[in-house]
Protein backbone atom coordinates (compact mmCIF):
# COMPACT_ATOMS: atom_id res chain seq x y z
CA UNK A 1 0.00 0.00 0.00
CA UNK A 2 2.78 2.68 0.77
CA UNK A 3 4.82 1.62 -2.61
CA UNK A 4 4.77 5.09 -3.81
CA UNK A 5 8.11 5.91 -5.86
CA UNK A 6 9.58 8.25 -8.93
CA UNK A 7 7.49 11.02 -7.28
CA UNK A 8 7.49 14.25 -9.88
CA UNK A 9 5.39 18.12 -9.51
CA UNK A 10 5.40 19.70 -12.80
CA UNK A 11 4.08 22.80 -13.50
CA UNK A 12 0.00 22.23 -15.22
CA UNK A 13 -0.36 25.18 -17.77
CA UNK A 14 -3.91 23.13 -18.94
CA UNK A 15 -5.50 21.64 -16.17
CA UNK A 16 -8.11 19.16 -16.74
CA UNK A 17 -9.77 18.33 -13.62
CA UNK A 18 -9.03 21.30 -11.42
CA UNK A 19 -9.93 24.28 -13.59
CA UNK A 20 -9.08 27.70 -12.05
CA UNK A 21 -11.31 31.17 -13.01
CA UNK A 22 -11.26 34.49 -12.00
CA UNK A 23 -14.75 36.29 -10.05
CA UNK A 24 -15.03 39.97 -10.80
CA UNK A 25 -17.89 41.30 -8.27
CA UNK A 26 -18.32 44.87 -6.42
CA UNK A 27 -19.37 44.58 -2.68
CA UNK A 28 -20.44 47.34 -0.61
CA UNK A 29 -19.29 49.57 -3.68
CA UNK A 30 -15.63 48.20 -3.78
CA UNK A 31 -14.46 46.47 -6.69
CA UNK A 32 -13.14 42.63 -5.91
CA UNK A 33 -11.66 39.60 -7.46
CA UNK A 34 -11.38 36.25 -6.53
CA UNK A 35 -9.83 32.84 -7.66
CA UNK A 36 -12.02 29.74 -7.24
CA UNK A 37 -11.00 26.39 -8.49
CA UNK A 38 -14.24 24.82 -9.85
CA UNK A 39 -14.67 20.98 -8.17
CA UNK A 40 -17.69 19.11 -8.23
CA UNK A 41 -20.39 18.42 -5.12
CA UNK A 42 -19.68 15.47 -3.46
CA UNK A 43 -21.39 12.23 -0.98
CA UNK A 44 -19.88 11.17 2.30
CA UNK A 45 -21.09 7.95 4.06
CA UNK A 46 -20.28 6.96 7.40
CA UNK A 47 -20.56 3.25 7.40
CA UNK A 48 -21.28 1.86 11.09
CA UNK A 49 -20.47 -2.55 10.80
CA UNK A 50 -23.21 -3.44 13.45
CA UNK A 51 -21.51 -7.06 13.37
CA UNK A 52 -17.59 -5.65 14.02
CA UNK A 53 -18.54 -2.76 15.64
CA UNK A 54 -16.44 -0.35 13.62
CA UNK A 55 -16.22 2.51 11.54
CA UNK A 56 -15.40 1.16 7.94
CA UNK A 57 -12.69 3.84 6.09
CA UNK A 58 -11.43 4.36 3.21
CA UNK A 59 -7.25 4.59 3.52
CA UNK A 60 -5.64 6.19 0.34
CA UNK A 61 -2.59 7.96 -0.81
CA UNK A 62 -3.39 11.47 -1.72
CA UNK A 63 -1.08 13.44 -3.65
CA UNK A 64 -2.31 16.88 -2.46
CA UNK A 65 -1.52 15.69 1.28
CA UNK A 66 1.61 13.93 0.54
CA UNK A 67 3.03 17.76 -0.83
CA UNK A 68 1.26 19.03 2.83
CA UNK A 69 3.32 16.08 4.88
CA UNK A 70 5.31 13.99 3.23
CA UNK A 71 3.21 10.70 3.67
CA UNK A 72 -0.08 11.54 2.32
CA UNK A 73 -2.24 8.41 3.39
CA UNK A 74 -5.69 9.53 4.50
CA UNK A 75 -8.61 8.23 6.26
CA UNK A 76 -11.59 8.84 4.94
CA UNK A 77 -15.08 8.45 5.17
CA UNK A 78 -16.22 6.44 1.76
CA UNK A 79 -17.11 9.21 -0.67
CA UNK A 80 -17.28 10.17 -3.78
CA UNK A 81 -18.19 12.93 -6.74
CA UNK A 82 -21.79 13.49 -7.99
CA UNK A 83 -20.88 13.84 -11.69
CA UNK A 84 -23.07 11.53 -13.21
CA UNK A 85 -26.18 13.64 -14.62
CA UNK A 86 -29.65 12.50 -13.00
CA UNK A 87 -28.16 10.35 -10.03
CA UNK A 88 -29.42 11.18 -6.89
CA UNK A 89 -27.59 11.66 -3.77
CA UNK A 90 -28.23 8.58 -2.35
CA UNK A 91 -27.86 6.84 -5.17
CA UNK A 92 -24.00 8.16 -5.43
CA UNK A 93 -23.81 7.30 -2.14
CA UNK A 94 -25.14 3.94 -3.09
CA UNK A 95 -22.61 3.02 -5.21
CA UNK A 96 -19.73 4.28 -3.64
CA UNK A 97 -20.21 2.23 -0.36
CA UNK A 98 -20.44 -0.62 -3.31
CA UNK A 99 -17.23 0.44 -5.22
CA UNK A 100 -15.08 1.55 -2.62
CA UNK A 101 -16.14 -0.84 0.31
CA UNK A 102 -17.71 -3.75 -1.26
CA UNK A 103 -21.41 -3.34 0.60
CA UNK A 104 -24.73 -3.74 -1.03
CA UNK A 105 -26.92 -1.39 0.85
CA UNK A 106 -30.42 -0.96 -0.23
CA UNK A 107 -31.69 2.90 -0.82
CA UNK A 108 -34.03 3.23 1.77
CA UNK A 109 -31.24 1.91 4.22
CA UNK A 110 -28.89 5.20 3.79
CA UNK A 111 -29.74 7.78 6.26
CA UNK A 112 -29.57 11.57 5.19
CA UNK A 113 -27.38 13.64 8.11
CA UNK A 114 -26.80 17.00 7.08
CA UNK A 115 -24.26 18.76 4.78
CA UNK A 116 -21.69 21.02 4.89
CA UNK A 117 -19.13 23.58 2.50
CA UNK A 118 -15.43 22.38 2.48
CA UNK A 119 -12.44 24.64 1.05
CA UNK A 120 -14.66 27.80 1.16
CA UNK A 121 -12.08 30.10 0.53
CA UNK A 122 -11.43 28.45 -2.76
CA UNK A 123 -13.18 26.32 -4.28
CA UNK A 124 -16.46 25.86 -2.58
CA UNK A 125 -17.82 22.58 -2.60
CA UNK A 126 -21.07 20.97 -0.81
CA UNK A 127 -20.91 17.61 0.41
CA UNK A 128 -24.03 15.52 1.92
CA UNK A 129 -23.13 13.24 4.90
CA UNK A 130 -25.00 10.20 4.86
CA UNK A 131 -25.11 7.39 7.49
CA UNK A 132 -25.81 3.66 6.87
CA UNK A 133 -25.74 0.20 8.97
CA UNK A 134 -23.78 -2.72 7.37
CA UNK A 135 -23.41 -5.99 8.27
CA UNK A 136 -21.59 -9.34 5.97
CA UNK A 137 -24.54 -10.44 4.86
CA UNK A 138 -24.56 -7.00 2.72
CA UNK A 139 -20.84 -7.99 1.64
CA UNK A 140 -20.35 -8.35 -2.98
CA UNK A 141 -17.12 -7.60 -2.50
CA UNK A 142 -13.69 -6.25 -0.79
CA UNK A 143 -14.14 -3.03 -1.81
CA UNK A 144 -11.25 -0.99 -3.22
CA UNK A 145 -12.13 1.12 -5.86
CA UNK A 146 -12.61 0.98 -9.21
CA UNK A 147 -9.81 0.73 -12.34
CA UNK A 148 -6.47 2.38 -10.90
CA UNK A 149 -8.00 3.72 -7.39
CA UNK A 150 -5.92 2.32 -4.55
CA UNK A 151 -7.95 2.55 -2.26
CA UNK A 152 -7.89 0.13 1.04
CA UNK A 153 -10.96 -0.82 3.43
CA UNK A 154 -9.75 -0.51 6.37
CA UNK A 155 -12.50 -0.63 10.12
CA UNK A 156 -11.52 1.25 13.45
CA UNK A 157 -13.30 -0.28 16.33
CA UNK A 158 -16.28 2.18 17.25
CA UNK A 159 -14.63 2.51 21.23
CA UNK A 160 -11.31 4.23 19.35
CA UNK A 161 -12.95 6.88 17.57
CA UNK A 162 -12.65 9.40 19.84
CA UNK A 163 -9.24 8.84 20.54
CA UNK A 164 -8.54 8.45 16.78
CA UNK A 165 -9.69 12.55 16.25
CA UNK A 166 -7.40 13.65 18.91
CA UNK A 167 -4.46 11.21 16.87
CA UNK A 168 -3.19 14.42 14.98
CA UNK A 169 -0.20 11.20 13.65
CA UNK A 170 -3.31 10.12 11.47
CA UNK A 171 -4.12 12.14 8.98
CA UNK A 172 -8.17 12.92 8.24
CA UNK A 173 -11.04 15.19 7.50
CA UNK A 174 -12.95 17.31 9.40
CA UNK A 175 -16.11 15.70 7.90
CA UNK A 176 -15.18 12.54 9.09
CA UNK A 177 -14.91 13.69 12.72
CA UNK A 178 -17.46 15.21 12.73
CA UNK A 179 -19.56 12.04 11.81
CA UNK A 180 -17.57 10.48 14.15
CA UNK A 181 -19.08 13.16 16.90
CA UNK A 182 -22.65 13.47 15.91
CA UNK A 183 -22.79 9.12 15.94
CA UNK A 184 -21.11 9.16 19.61
CA UNK A 185 -23.70 11.77 20.34
CA UNK A 186 -27.02 10.27 18.79
CA UNK A 187 -28.31 9.26 22.19
CA UNK A 188 -28.57 12.43 22.37
CA UNK A 189 -30.81 13.81 19.99
CA UNK B 1 -23.70 43.13 4.14
CA UNK B 2 -25.72 41.52 1.30
CA UNK B 3 -24.69 44.15 -1.30
CA UNK B 4 -22.86 42.56 -4.27
CA UNK B 5 -23.17 43.20 -7.34
CA UNK B 6 -21.60 42.96 -11.33
CA UNK B 7 -20.84 39.41 -10.77
CA UNK B 8 -18.16 38.19 -13.52
CA UNK B 9 -16.88 34.80 -13.62
CA UNK B 10 -13.61 34.74 -16.49
CA UNK B 11 -11.13 32.33 -17.69
CA UNK B 12 -7.91 32.80 -14.99
CA UNK B 13 -4.75 31.80 -17.59
CA UNK B 14 -2.31 32.69 -14.90
CA UNK B 15 -3.74 32.38 -11.13
CA UNK B 16 -2.04 34.30 -8.49
CA UNK B 17 -3.52 32.41 -5.46
CA UNK B 18 -4.48 29.23 -6.72
CA UNK B 19 -1.68 27.74 -8.77
CA UNK B 20 -2.18 24.55 -10.05
CA UNK B 21 0.26 21.68 -10.08
CA UNK B 22 0.78 18.26 -11.47
CA UNK B 23 2.12 15.24 -10.17
CA UNK B 24 3.38 12.38 -11.68
CA UNK B 25 4.09 8.99 -9.21
CA UNK B 26 4.07 5.33 -9.59
CA UNK B 27 1.87 3.53 -7.35
CA UNK B 28 2.00 -0.08 -7.15
CA UNK B 29 3.64 -0.15 -10.18
CA UNK B 30 1.09 1.76 -12.00
CA UNK B 31 1.85 5.34 -13.21
CA UNK B 32 -0.56 8.33 -11.99
CA UNK B 33 -0.81 11.86 -12.63
CA UNK B 34 -2.84 14.19 -10.21
CA UNK B 35 -3.40 17.61 -10.29
CA UNK B 36 -3.28 19.91 -7.33
CA UNK B 37 -3.95 23.32 -6.31
CA UNK B 38 -1.47 24.76 -3.87
CA UNK B 39 -3.11 26.35 -0.92
CA UNK B 40 -1.80 27.29 2.77
CA UNK B 41 -2.39 25.67 5.85
CA UNK B 42 -4.32 27.47 8.13
CA UNK B 43 -5.68 27.93 11.72
CA UNK B 44 -9.20 28.40 13.09
CA UNK B 45 -10.31 28.96 16.82
CA UNK B 46 -13.62 28.07 18.08
CA UNK B 47 -14.63 31.47 20.47
CA UNK B 48 -17.14 30.82 23.52
CA UNK B 49 -18.26 34.39 24.47
CA UNK B 50 -18.86 32.78 28.45
CA UNK B 51 -20.97 36.43 29.15
CA UNK B 52 -23.53 36.04 26.18
CA UNK B 53 -22.98 32.14 26.29
CA UNK B 54 -22.86 32.31 22.19
CA UNK B 55 -19.79 30.70 19.91
CA UNK B 56 -18.38 33.85 18.09
CA UNK B 57 -18.26 33.19 14.66
CA UNK B 58 -17.70 35.00 11.06
CA UNK B 59 -20.09 35.51 8.12
CA UNK B 60 -18.65 36.54 4.66
CA UNK B 61 -19.01 36.32 1.04
CA UNK B 62 -17.09 33.72 -0.35
CA UNK B 63 -17.36 34.11 -4.41
CA UNK B 64 -17.03 30.07 -4.71
CA UNK B 65 -19.87 29.21 -2.70
CA UNK B 66 -22.04 31.74 -4.54
CA UNK B 67 -21.00 29.82 -7.36
CA UNK B 68 -22.03 26.15 -6.03
CA UNK B 69 -25.33 27.58 -4.76
CA UNK B 70 -26.25 31.07 -5.86
CA UNK B 71 -26.14 33.13 -1.96
CA UNK B 72 -22.14 33.13 -1.21
CA UNK B 73 -22.78 33.72 2.23
CA UNK B 74 -21.10 31.59 5.14
CA UNK B 75 -20.83 31.08 8.72
CA UNK B 76 -17.48 29.87 9.66
CA UNK B 77 -15.17 29.67 12.89
CA UNK B 78 -12.55 32.85 12.81
CA UNK B 79 -9.52 31.41 10.65
CA UNK B 80 -6.54 32.73 9.07
CA UNK B 81 -3.66 31.49 6.63
CA UNK B 82 -0.48 30.38 7.75
CA UNK B 83 1.52 32.79 5.23
CA UNK B 84 3.63 34.61 8.12
CA UNK B 85 7.67 33.63 8.38
CA UNK B 86 8.33 32.46 12.05
CA UNK B 87 4.97 33.44 13.41
CA UNK B 88 3.71 30.50 15.58
CA UNK B 89 -0.25 28.45 14.81
CA UNK B 90 -0.70 30.41 18.18
CA UNK B 91 0.00 33.71 17.33
CA UNK B 92 -1.71 33.12 13.65
CA UNK B 93 -4.78 32.63 15.63
CA UNK B 94 -4.53 35.60 18.40
CA UNK B 95 -3.91 37.72 15.24
CA UNK B 96 -7.07 36.21 13.65
CA UNK B 97 -9.04 36.86 16.78
CA UNK B 98 -7.89 40.03 16.98
CA UNK B 99 -8.87 41.40 13.43
CA UNK B 100 -11.85 39.39 12.71
CA UNK B 101 -13.55 39.41 15.87
CA UNK B 102 -12.07 41.96 18.24
CA UNK B 103 -10.96 40.36 21.09
CA UNK B 104 -7.44 40.43 22.24
CA UNK B 105 -6.98 37.12 23.94
CA UNK B 106 -3.79 36.20 25.54
CA UNK B 107 -1.35 33.54 24.06
CA UNK B 108 -1.61 31.58 27.33
CA UNK B 109 -5.60 30.98 26.85
CA UNK B 110 -5.31 29.73 23.32
CA UNK B 111 -5.92 26.07 23.54
CA UNK B 112 -4.80 23.73 20.91
CA UNK B 113 -7.99 21.23 20.23
CA UNK B 114 -6.42 19.35 17.10
CA UNK B 115 -5.93 19.28 13.55
CA UNK B 116 -6.88 18.04 10.03
CA UNK B 117 -6.64 18.06 6.37
CA UNK B 118 -8.96 19.38 4.10
CA UNK B 119 -10.12 19.05 0.11
CA UNK B 120 -7.99 16.33 0.23
CA UNK B 121 -9.09 15.43 -3.05
CA UNK B 122 -7.45 18.22 -4.80
CA UNK B 123 -5.76 20.45 -2.25
CA UNK B 124 -4.82 19.02 0.98
CA UNK B 125 -3.84 21.81 3.66
CA UNK B 126 -4.13 21.22 6.91
CA UNK B 127 -6.09 23.40 9.32
CA UNK B 128 -5.08 23.34 12.99
CA UNK B 129 -8.30 24.04 15.36
CA UNK B 130 -8.17 26.01 18.97
CA UNK B 131 -9.85 27.52 20.99
CA UNK B 132 -10.61 30.16 23.20
CA UNK B 133 -13.05 31.59 26.13
CA UNK B 134 -13.94 35.17 25.62
CA UNK B 135 -15.51 37.92 27.32
CA UNK B 136 -16.45 41.95 26.81
CA UNK B 137 -13.01 42.88 28.73
CA UNK B 138 -10.65 41.29 26.00
CA UNK B 139 -13.33 43.66 23.59
CA UNK B 140 -10.56 45.78 21.64
CA UNK B 141 -12.91 46.62 18.81
CA UNK B 142 -15.59 45.57 15.99
CA UNK B 143 -13.83 43.67 14.34
CA UNK B 144 -14.79 42.77 10.21
CA UNK B 145 -10.85 41.88 9.54
CA UNK B 146 -8.69 44.37 7.88
CA UNK B 147 -8.05 46.47 4.49
CA UNK B 148 -11.46 45.71 2.11
CA UNK B 149 -12.11 42.34 3.96
CA UNK B 150 -16.06 42.30 4.83
CA UNK B 151 -16.37 40.15 7.57
CA UNK B 152 -19.66 40.22 9.53
CA UNK B 153 -19.12 39.19 13.16
CA UNK B 154 -21.89 37.08 14.51
CA UNK B 155 -22.72 35.35 17.43
CA UNK B 156 -25.03 32.10 18.23
CA UNK B 157 -26.15 30.69 21.59
CA UNK B 158 -24.57 27.71 22.33
CA UNK B 159 -28.05 26.26 23.04
CA UNK B 160 -28.77 26.67 19.24
CA UNK B 161 -25.79 25.51 17.89
CA UNK B 162 -27.43 21.96 17.85
CA UNK B 163 -30.17 22.75 15.88
CA UNK B 164 -27.78 25.13 13.47
CA UNK B 165 -25.50 22.25 13.16
CA UNK B 166 -28.64 20.31 11.09
CA UNK B 167 -30.11 23.54 9.27
CA UNK B 168 -29.03 23.10 5.88
CA UNK B 169 -30.15 26.72 5.13
CA UNK B 170 -27.22 27.94 6.64
CA UNK B 171 -23.82 27.23 4.96
CA UNK B 172 -21.04 26.27 7.31
CA UNK B 173 -18.27 23.93 7.17
CA UNK B 174 -17.75 20.74 8.91
CA UNK B 175 -14.78 22.30 10.79
CA UNK B 176 -16.89 24.85 12.40
CA UNK B 177 -19.86 21.30 13.14
CA UNK B 178 -16.77 19.36 14.53
CA UNK B 179 -15.86 22.50 16.63
CA UNK B 180 -19.55 22.61 17.95
CA UNK B 181 -19.88 19.12 18.85
CA UNK B 182 -16.35 19.04 20.80
CA UNK B 183 -17.57 21.78 22.72
CA UNK B 184 -20.76 20.32 22.98
CA UNK B 185 -19.62 17.02 24.09
CA UNK B 186 -16.57 18.10 26.45
CA UNK B 187 -18.13 16.85 29.77
CA UNK B 188 -17.88 13.61 28.10
CA UNK B 189 -13.97 13.92 28.10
Amino acid sequence: MRNIQNIELKPCDNPKYVKVNRMHYTQEGIDKTWEIAHVHDSVAILLYHQEHHTFVLVKQFRPAVYLSNGDGFTYELCAGICDKEGASLTQVAREEIHEECGFDVPLDAIEHVTSFYTAVGFAGAKQTLFFATVDESMRVSAGGGVDIEAIEVVELFVDDAHDFIFDETKVKTPGLMFAFEWFLGRDKY
